[in-house]
């Protein structure tokens, strides 16, 4: 796992208390895929399988996170933010929830970083998925958008 | 607001920790439309606003706690699942989340609640509305499932 996913895990302790609440945390990060992981218990529904909800938090977080490392790689300390979300629920995940972004080409990522460096704002489609006995249980879409830089806020 | 609210109280406390997190209460329900709150707190993000995962949530429960109290109404404890949701994030939400079901026609409930009585399982799609200043914020379609009776599981 590369060091600078640290970054991701320091975000969120310091600013998504969503996240935290799930025990989100990161499995691996290559620069192609972010793998997160949450344990099931604070997830668990009434059918003692993964609320559809914190699927959807985990999965859009992968996503956001992919993103978020990249920039932060990238020397960019990014405001990102989700636009669009679609997301189907395919079979029931009735342990950990394992979440992992799908790789797009350096190509995309580079028209996407020039692109925030030319107009002050860029747009990155990525999927994730959440896989049981090692096929899709959750196939999710995210649309996210770099908006400018991190606001300087104060917590 | 009706009586039967206080199902889904009870059943939010009893089998969804992360609604629980969230913070998640029913602020109405009139068998047409229901509205869920949840403070900021407890959903914010390093904008200080509310987090995109934290919304879907509140979102999908508001059509998914629809869904059961009108089968609740109609005498069915039922075991719902979320099989797709849709999620387009149209503004920030600086505040409270509040979200509420749109309403579809007696009818429908009426064809959905015919058909699980028939089959043993129905579908219906709710849209949810978050509101800021008066203006959609948040536009959320979900496709909702009831396969059966709720589980004998003990908690």
């Amino acid at each position: 796992m590369k060091d600078v996913a640290h970054k991701l895990t320091e975000f969120v302790q310091t600013h998504l208390p969503t996240a935290r609440a799930l025990e989100i945390e990161v499995a691996d990060y290559d620069s192609q895929s972010l793998t997160l992981r949450a344990p099931l218990g604070p997830s668990i529904n009434d059918k003692h399988t993964a609320f559809g909800g914190s699927l959807y938090v985990v999965a859009v977080m992968a996503g956001w996170g992919m993103v978020y490392l990249r920039c932060r790689e990238a020397g960019i300390d990014p405001n990102i933010v989700v636009a669009r979300g679609e997301i189907d629920y395919l079979a029931p995940v009735p342990g950990d929830i394992v979440a992992s972004s799908l790789p797009v080409t350096e190509g995309d990522w580079e028209i996407f970083l020039q692109q925030f460096e030319e107009r002050g704002k860029a747009k990155i489609e990525l999927q994730t998925r959440i896989l049981q006995g090692g096929e899709p249980a959750v196939k999710f879409t995210g649309l996210y958008a770099i908006i400018g830089h991190a606001p300087n806020i104060q917590v």
